[in-house]
């Protein structure tokens, strides 16, 4: 008899309906792979009268976690989504000595670290490649193609709709709002877009990342987030004018003693790499000690890319358990509750953009208040105002190298002061 | 007693130092990932007195192949570059029942396939990630991340040579005498540079991409290759005028029936990615079935990139002979030998610019030439004479799409035609 290896799903929509299809369409590759044929034990749903694509046997289907978990599954492949019951699941399964592949973000950022430990324990894998940037092989590049090298930092394009919204913005000179409801007549945006825009969903990412990159055990809460609301037309222009475009970033560093994380707009340079990392794309920039910079790009989410990053997991935890040799994702994985380095002492280039009365002495107190606090200009552009007083005008900056406080400190100065509009915008630089 | 593997090194030049260097360097974690210490048993040097850093052990070093082949080595790992003794000491490890890590992309390129099936035929692994791309995992990516999916095309600008030349003279207004010879000063370039700027390395590499991606064995020496030698700064100036850069490509695409394979400069827009990797740094870009477009960058050469990648199939390989799994690296790797796509059929957009005496009728007979071969234009250019018949003009073209055939065809005709002052300069145009 051909060896099998049985593999469960919990959840079977659109990422679950392409991991069925491409198993199907692969099946003799992937048993080759793998030393032996994959086969579907039981998919569980919330509704068996769904219609279901990609060659989705009726058989498999039950509504019934009891069904999984009494069945013949090696393998757990959890692609529902949510925190409960996902987390609840995924705990039964390692417990019972099962590997997992999930693409759970929000899990793995709150609950990463517990189910790692209980992975290790039951000598099982716990895989999650689909986890951040749908089919770009970033936690796979992490773990094995850099293990003999020490990440410096990363940065990351990782979410789709901000920078979609962002591009639509700078390339057709859109408004956020008509930009964001562009992204939502294509799918790309919620109607309740506010995880994605206001940047919580890549803090959960870069948590996860910060547990492959760096080892370290985060709580995406302590993440020092901005979303992209309040940018608008004349900050793309500004930021063209400085020869950078205007991305949604998640930026980690390893200072050895503490990680940086952090995630917020910021510009980049306009002729880098992930300036050039346009609509829905994602990328993920990451500099090696050993290694230097490298870059990986493509579909951040999706389907079809995602099912292709729980395909490969699938192929290497059914090897793996073919072999004897479970554990392999999270070997070597040691997390451990390292201290984020306090933002205020972080360092950054910065462009900042002033909304004051267009009155004498406004640029005085603005550059004093900054000196005071060691941040120095490098380029000033002050358009003409409209001639009345009374009418704001915006006064844009960049500034050399300062800390985050030291910014933040003078910003809070400044925006008391009586002759400003509205509160400056601040987006650091990231070279 | 603690359970190790015992490697032995084939070379000890840069690569080897850093090889060296990243196993002390990480000995712990490496150790647990694989599930055992990796040993070093010998290094074949050919002087035994030359200085070596990196913490290179004098009594690893030999220059008795023997000493090698008799020893305790698990693992082989060449790092001596060249086609002999490199083969025959590979294709010996691997009779002898060991495994094999490579960073020999002319090894590959020429022998790959039979060195492949030695690898099956025994049951170990020969891995060679460090081949393409220096420390980029597109080899892993590949085979592991894509194994469900089917690769559509690859673009990859795989020379850093080459790059290099190309962005100096882009940015800087170099010619490409004038950048080459800034290459060589800083050592990115030989200083006999035929192999990088005629494109034969990109096109090795090509065949290595070609294996991987689309299973096919093919001969370096029936790629059509172009390299980069006779473009000039007005080149340059022409691309960016029709918003493009020139960067010197392997493209791979896969038909079905058929497979492309093609080496040479092309114009690529300015606003993609392809086009913002600079310097000596490598891409590549793989478009999968289900995927979608993913990109991969870094850097393409240099002893700890390279040595990173080394060390990450070392790692790949070790724990498979660990596990009793080895042939992990190939397994599923079926080659055979593909019909390559006559390049004739092929299509593409393309730059054309022709050397034309600057007199009437000359726009009309290559209009004709072109139009008689299926070639229609999409924009032209010509800049005004010096008003004297006798002194040559440029005029450029955009083509909309055409076939090679089609092209070439044409561009013969008009070669021959009696006011033209040299031949055509042709390049494809890579969206």
């Amino acid at each position: 008899m051909a060896p099998h290896v049985h593999v469960s799903l919990l959840g079977c929509g659109t990422v679950g309906g392409g991991v069925l299809r491409l198993l199907r369409d692969n099946a003799t590759y992937l048993a080759s792979r793998v030393g032996a044929e994959i086969v579907i034990d039981k998919i569980l749903v919330r509704d068996l009268g769904k219609e279901r694509g990609g060659g989705c046997d009726p058989t498999w289907l039950t509504t019934d976690p009891a069904a999984v978990f009494d069945g013949r599954a090696d393998i757990i492949v959890e692609v529902m989504g949510g925190e409960e019951p996902a987390r609840a699941h995924i705990e039964r399964a390692l417990r019972g000595g099962r590997s997992v592949v999930t693409a759970n973000k929000l899990l793995l950022a709150k609950h990463g670290p517990t189910l790692i430990d209980l992975a290790h324990e039951h000598g099982v894998d716990l895989a999650f490649e689909a986890s951040v940037g749908g089919g770009i092989p970033v936690i796979r590049t992490l773990r094995e193609a850099l293990s003999s090298d020490w990440i410096e930092s990363l940065t990351g394009i990782v979410n789709g709709t901000c920078n979609y919204v962002l591009t639509r913005m700078r390339d057709e000179e859109l408004g956020l709002d008509e930009a964001l409801r562009a992204a939502q007549a294509l799918g790309y945006a919620e109607a309740e877009p506010s995880l994605d825009v206001d940047g919580h969903d890549a803090a959960q990412k870069l948590v996860v990342l910060a547990m492959v990159a760096f080892g370290a055990r985060v709580d995406a809460d302590r993440v020092p987030t901005t979303g992209i609301r309040g940018l608008d037309q004349r900050d793309h222009r500004m930021a063209r004018r400085f020869g950078c475009s205007i991305k949604h970033l998640a930026v980690g560093r390893d200072h050895g003693d503490a990680i940086e994380l952090r995630v917020h707009p910021a510009l980049v340079p306009s002729t880098g790499v992930l300036a050039n990392v346009g609509g829905v794309l994602n990328a993920i920039s990451v500099h090696g000690r050993a290694l230097g910079p490298c870059l990986l790009s493509g579909r951040g989410a999706g389907d079809l890319p995602t099912a292709v990053s729980v395909v490969a997991d699938l192929v290497d935890v059914a090897r793996a358990r073919r072999e004897g040799a479970a554990g392999l994702t999270t070997r070597g994985l040691q997390l451990e509750a390292r201290p984020l380095l306090d933002l205020d002492a972080a360092r950054s280039r910065f462009y900042l953009r002033f909304f004051v009365a267009d009155r004498p002495g406004v640029l005085a107190a603005i550059a004093g208040a900054l000196g005071d606090e060691g941040v120095s200009i490098e380029q000033m552009v002050q358009e003409s105002g409209s001639g009345r007083e009374e009418s704001p005008v915006d006064i844009v900056m960049m500034t050399h190298e300062a800390t985050f406080g030291g910014v933040a400190r003078a910003l809070r100065r400044i925006d008391a002061l009586p002759f400003v509009a509205s509160p400056t915008r601040s987006l650091p630089v990231v070279p």
